[in-house]
């Protein structure tokens, strides 16, 4: 089935969105096997919307449309759609019916205005939208189905799990396809594609793809029955472990900074930390896990030499002979917050994440990262990147990362 | 000038990679006012990628298209290209000696499979890439002017700057546009589209959209010649400048981290962090700008009270009477951060991101942002929030930051 994607609105146009939707629904949908042809952005322009339905509709089996089911005047997408399906606007009593729900639940009055919403192209299925006010609809022409959906995300994406993935598995019936996400880190593109040599047939597909710093793989299985593919999918997922070993660090779509909370909490360990040349983003992404108040004790950010003095107790004699990027300074960081908080791991981070600051022995990309546990004492990894500011900075956060997960696992 | 621009790679199609060149694009050529009428994204398939440049020539007049340019077997563009402008592909003698030169430069041998790259559609303009192997080219068909350039951002990027946007420039002739982003935060859309009524005629059109938590604005202007456009657009940003005030924070693209960074170090004051619920955010913020080590001294992540004890001196009867997440505290945290490192500025912040860890009084979303100045005291502000816990985190690093500007920039 050759499904097709079509975004509206200006916003999308004139670059000042950055249209997430469209990520989010082809990894869902290409998880389930679907096949995505074309996706097709449009500004709020009736003839161009026009243009992409009647387009969509010669070469697709399935086209999702987002975007353009508000009250406001550029919101076109209705009245375009009952052009292109040549049947009249009209007031749908149901989408009427939840609009009036939807506004009295959140003790707004139901304008003129907002009626427009209710005006639906004849015929149509109505799509509830449990999370806004703009309901959606379903309507066929020819052999191809159209879902209109909201564009703001939330019910957007809601939408396409609860009514587009259901109906169109419903339509491709038999054969089942199931997908899986897994996360590395550590080796580039060609290398996991190396490992992986020989895994591909019939019935099993791999994508890989970078996602910087880390390289993410899909797989994919199909087949007849659901024990078949269940069998297949965990052949190939230990397969896959088996080759890869632990640069795998997610199997069930996990961030890593996810993954170390998890290892965290099962080993009852807090955990606190020395950043210079990251700038908090290690704590930052540790922190955007919920709950991780339960393993993340503190965080320095010591980028002045006095801080790692006064704050961790580096030795000042220490930065001047080793330098404040260098692995005594790091060890000492590392040792230092963890002491401080009590904490089972400390870990420091110093590095040149430039532009500036680079020197011939340490050039900018230059990382040191130690690591400090109460019971396996101290140690550290020197690293070479190359890479922009920020892309120096979110590298040296993975890797420091990816060093507590190992410390973790080989922590028995 | 209809422009349309065709993205193609399965990376795109299955959503494990972000399709940021488009969005750099839209806003590139936005800026020139030119119009983006559609944006089609292909997988790496013969006949859509054919499908999409014939649509495409038939509704717009310059169509930019990336990817598939590369040496392996799914680079699929070239071959396309010479069958949709029926010319046969031919090897370049201009694009091999590039090849050459670029493969002899890196110290890289010029294999057979890498001379694929130099096969181009017979009468293409060759586009030269500076910065990769790929050479782009350009050729017309009826009315319609198509520019292939490579996918890597980097080299899309300046391959559009340096070939696309003259081009197009050249080919529109005498009408002169310019634009400007107007960046502001502390409004909704709709109340900035209110405070700026009146204001767009047929010199000057205004785009505003959100990009959480800021409201940026684009406002473009045409006329005849050179000094009009000038006095238009100093004209306008005045206007809008004193109806909007101090909301606005940027008015030449710069981030609003960059922007305190400026008036940071203009005063040659240095800051301080104890952050809580942001979790290293707002320091990772500050510490992305370049030079950022010339103002800021330490920050301290304090997760548990513990550490808002001994590293910044609150007390913990504080803590006790009036919570971590209050005013006083923050104060206390914004205080014993400016103290303890000597800086100018200390700034606190301390609230509930969720999803757990809300009460009655106190829901998720509340954040305290303290700030003390070494000669101005010390003060606090209360916010209420909401969003996912990491929008709850920007949002709070974004006041925090946008307390400091304006405390800066009031701190005569």
């Amino acid at each position: 089935m050759k499904i097709e994607i079509i975004m509206t609105g200006d916003e999308l146009m004139c670059g000042l969105t950055i249209d997430t939707n469209f990520r989010w629904a082809a990894d869902s949908l290409s998880g389930l096997g679907f096949d995505i042809k074309y996706h097709t952005t449009v500004g709020d322009d009736k003839d161009a919307i026009f243009e992409a339905l009647r387009i969509s509709q010669q070469r697709s089996q399935a086209v999702i449309v987002s975007g353009g089911l508000g009250p406001t005047p550029d919101d076109l997408t209705a009245e375009v759609a009952s052009r292109f399906f040549e049947v009249p606007l009209e007031l749908n009593e149901m989408a009427l019916g939840i609009l009036e729900k939807r506004f009295r639940e959140r003790g707004m009055e139901l304008l003129e205005i907002n009626k427009k919403q209710a005006y639906i192209p004849k015929g149509s299925k109505i799509l509830e939208n449990l999370w806004g006010t703009a309901p959606g609809f379903q309507s066929d022409k020819g052999n191809t189905v159209f879902f209109f959906l909201p564009g703001v995300p939330k019910e957007f994406r809601a939408m396409v799990e609860g009514y587009v993935l259901p109906e169109l598995r419903r339509r491709i019936g038999a054969r089942i396809i199931r997908s899986k996400l897994i996360k590395t880190f550590g080796l580039r593109e060609s290398e996991v594609a190396q490992e992986l040599r020989g895994l591909e047939n019939n019935h099993v597909t791999l994508g890989y793809r970078s996602h910087y710093p880390e390289i993410h793989l899909r797989i994919t299985v199909h087949s007849e029955t659901d024990e078949e593919i269940n069998r297949l999918l965990t052949d190939y997922e230990k397969e896959i472990a088996m080759r890869l070993g632990d640069y795998v660090f997610s199997t069930e779509g996990e961030e890593l900074e996810e993954v170390v909370g998890n290892l965290l909490r099962l080993k009852k360990y807090t955990i606190a930390l020395a950043e210079s040349c990251t700038g908090g983003l290690m704590a930052n992404r540790i922190t955007n896990v919920p709950g991780s108040s339960d393993y993340f004790e503190r965080g320095v950010i010591s980028y002045s030499n006095k801080s790692k003095e006064e704050f961790l107790g580096v030795p000042s004699s220490l930065i001047k002979s080793k330098g404040a990027v260098s692995a005594e300074v790091v060890e000492s960081m590392a040792e230092g917050v963890r002491i401080l908080s009590n904490a089972e791991l400390g870990i420091g981070i110093s590095g040149i994440a430039g532009p500036g600051g680079g020197s011939a022995d340490k050039p900018v990309g230059t990382v040191y990262v130690g690591i400090s546990s109460k019971q396996g004492g101290t140690f550290s990894r020197r690293f070479q990147f190359s890479g922009t500011r920020e892309e120096i900075k979110l590298i040296s956060s993975e890797v420091a990362l990816d060093l507590v997960r190992k410390f973790l696992l080989n922590d028995v």
